[in-house]
């Protein structure tokens, strides 16, 4: 009899470390031959899953599945595309069900965020109901670090080092030119309900001067007046200022600023964008020049300044939930738990998925300072070991080598299904 | 008899390498001891150097002064100020000498792009028409790589490493999510009046399928209908579509588009942002969903991933204009001179500084490809070379540990001048 085969899925918003996640399930599972046979991907994610669409990770070389460990985005694809509940849509279960029976699958890895948990829990708890035993781990992964249970999602620790790092070096440089030109300088950074990553930017400031000064967190109503009053005292201090803002800033009725029908001081609409919202009031009312980045994508992708804690985090668990998986657990997930801040130590964990599914975790409140424009001590302590180790990608021509895998298809088995 | 002392200036934007330039001149001052006094370092660069606010470098540790190498920013502060030409203020320049003779110094280095090399080479001029000669060397730095009689200028090198990394990063995480969310990509980059950073993002795309698929040079004026084409067939083709986009970008009447009083196809103002307006065109007139990022002040203090060769040539230039200073060279400038692309090899060579000043160098027309939106394998050629190699910074607490100087001032012996 030959053993049965893993569907391996990526969910929601590629991060720079997800391939490590991937890596550390393929590896794990060929280490396993004799008790797993094939390792498929779903193409796209559970679409692909849903349409029969699969990839043989086996058509990859050792090579390049190690090379995956330092490659960012989605090697199989991704998407965004919640399923709804088994009452509500039925059909799709059962055929999520008989795509994983026609391939002989009895370990679905699902590598998401919260809704992918949901999806992963959900499927948990049909696979017996339609008659199909299939153990249905959920590995984590987001940016938004806003996952419960884990001491940190895979994937927040590299953008946490990157915006630290690239707040530092932004800052270094309006610090230069503030006599004559741009006195304060804004960068954008993801994070829409959760404000880690604006957290992280905070990182950067170690000693009295450094950048950035103020950070603007969504958790924390943006007050016009004493904000403007905080960068002015910055400026009169130093002449200059560096601020983080979180994409998801919000006013004290709880609406995005960026997204209010807000006009800035000069009668002008916004279409969006945190960081040029808050720069122009800056320039209007203060008359301070200002600069604004908006990091956006390259943050969560910037694989070459990743982690090393995080990409280690990230490819063992992808290596914990095939271990989980062999071990005949079901509706579970790995998790990362902390066992010492310094020196850093962590372990790996177990969580259920009816636990972590659809749970939120925003920024403790004692994260964040008493004015409300900077982290603390302990928030400090938290996110520093997270950003710890470097862990450079190979190099060709002088640019960052990452892989292209073949992606070959599964051959079908069932009838088209159009999700 | 004392030896005759340096200043040494920084003018105009950072780079993530001019500080680089500073520890290659200090670094040869401090090996030709005997032969060269103090190194002074003008406080803000011109500014600095009129108002005698001189810092004395020879306060800093060799540590610190090795570790200047790998930090970003200007360390001892930079400006944007023109020296008006000697017939139009004449007291500028009296001021000047006035300083260099005060404390003695022969040798007079000015760090800096266009504007800079003018001043240097007016400098150049003066000092024996007031009768105290002085060494004036001018040393090439301009993310911008505008400067003829010099093969690169040092500060580009590591821009195109990041520019080109980061938006192989993001086409990675968009080529990942395009079935169920975004489609576009578009990332803005530096060069407001030559291509030569835009240019740079094409080295990610090396082979069929890689972004960018699209660069949006100044050099080319934008042509909205030729543009919106090329991306529909590109996503047609992929699914996505990878866009670099210049600040500078321009309508075939010469004028900025960001800066036009363009209305997108919303009817918003444009506030500028050519990101963000060719971003919203796209989706306005294609339907595509996208995400835009500008990286602004990150892309030219982005020491973290600094260019080896663009290191190196910063560092050497320094060193060499202090060589060029002590041979008694007056009104020159250090230039790199390319031997050979494949291997690389280059070497220093000298320029008349008549004949750099004001001369500014756009692209050549044969590094665009015919249809304007890419680059051509001459250029490729061109850039390769100069984005390799890597030159980590140290980290600390996982983030780059950047150096701070002391910058202690030299005691004042004049009456005040306030520039």
């Amino acid at each position: 009899m030959r053993p049965p085969n893993v569907l391996y899925a990526q969910s929601g918003g590629p991060t720079a470390v997800i391939n490590a996640t991937a890596a550390g399930v393929i590896q794990a599972a060929r280490a396993a031959r004799g008790r797993i046979g094939k390792v498929y991907a779903a193409r796209n994610g559970i679409i692909g899953a849903l349409a029969e669409d699969l990839i043989d990770t086996g058509r990859e070389t050792a090579s390049a599945i190690a090379r995956l460990r330092e490659t960012p985005g989605a090697a199989f694809g991704s998407c965004r595309y919640k399923l709804k509940t088994p009452e509500q849509d039925r059909a799709q279960y059962e055929r999520l069900i008989e795509v994983l029976r026609a391939h002989d699958v009895r370990y679905f890895l699902y590598n998401g965020g919260n809704d992918s948990m949901d999806t992963a829990y959900k499927v948990s708890a049909i696979g017996a109901s339609l008659g199909y035993e299939v153990g249905c781990i959920g590995i984590p992964k987001t940016i938004d670090n806003d996952l419960p249970l884990t001491d940190v999602c895979p994937g927040f620790g590299s953008v946490a080092k990157y915006v630290a790092t690239s707040i530092r070096e932004a800052s270094l440089d309006v610090a230069s030119m503030h006599t004559t030109s741009t006195q304060v300088f804004v960068l954008e950074v993801m994070g829409r309900h959760a404000g880690w990553i604006t957290a992280a930017c905070g990182l950067a400031a170690e000693r009295p001067g450094d950048g950035p000064q103020v950070l603007l967190f969504p958790e924390v109503p943006f007050d016009e007046a004493k904000f403007l009053a905080r960068v002015e005292a910055t400026v009169a201090r130093l002449g200059w200022c560096s601020i983080a803002v979180s994409e998801g800033l919000r006013r004290a009725d709880g609406k995005f600023v960026a997204e209010t029908g807000f006009q800035d001081a000069f009668g002008h609409k916004q279409l969006g964008g945190a960081a040029r919202l808050v720069a122009d009031l800056i320039t209007a009312r203060l008359g301070y020049k200002h600069h604004a980045a908006v990091a956006d994508y390259l943050q969560r992708a910037a694989r070459h300044i990743a982690s090393r804690t995080d990409v280690e985090q990230a490819y063992r668990l992808g290596a914990a939930a095939v271990r989980l998986a062999l071990a005949g657990r079901n509706a579970v997930m790995p998790t990362i738990v902390r066992v010492a801040d310094q020196p850093y130590r962590w372990k790996v964990g177990v969580a259920e998925l009816k636990d972590v599914a659809n749970v939120e975790r925003t920024m403790p409140r004692e994260f964040i300072d008493a004015d409300g424009f900077h982290i603390t001590p302990a928030c400090r302590r938290y996110l520093s070991p997270l950003v710890r180790g470097e862990d450079y990608p190979a190099y060709r021509n002088g640019l960052p080598d990452y892989v292209r895998l073949r992606n070959a298809p599964v051959a079908r088995r069932l009838a088209r299904f159009d999700p």
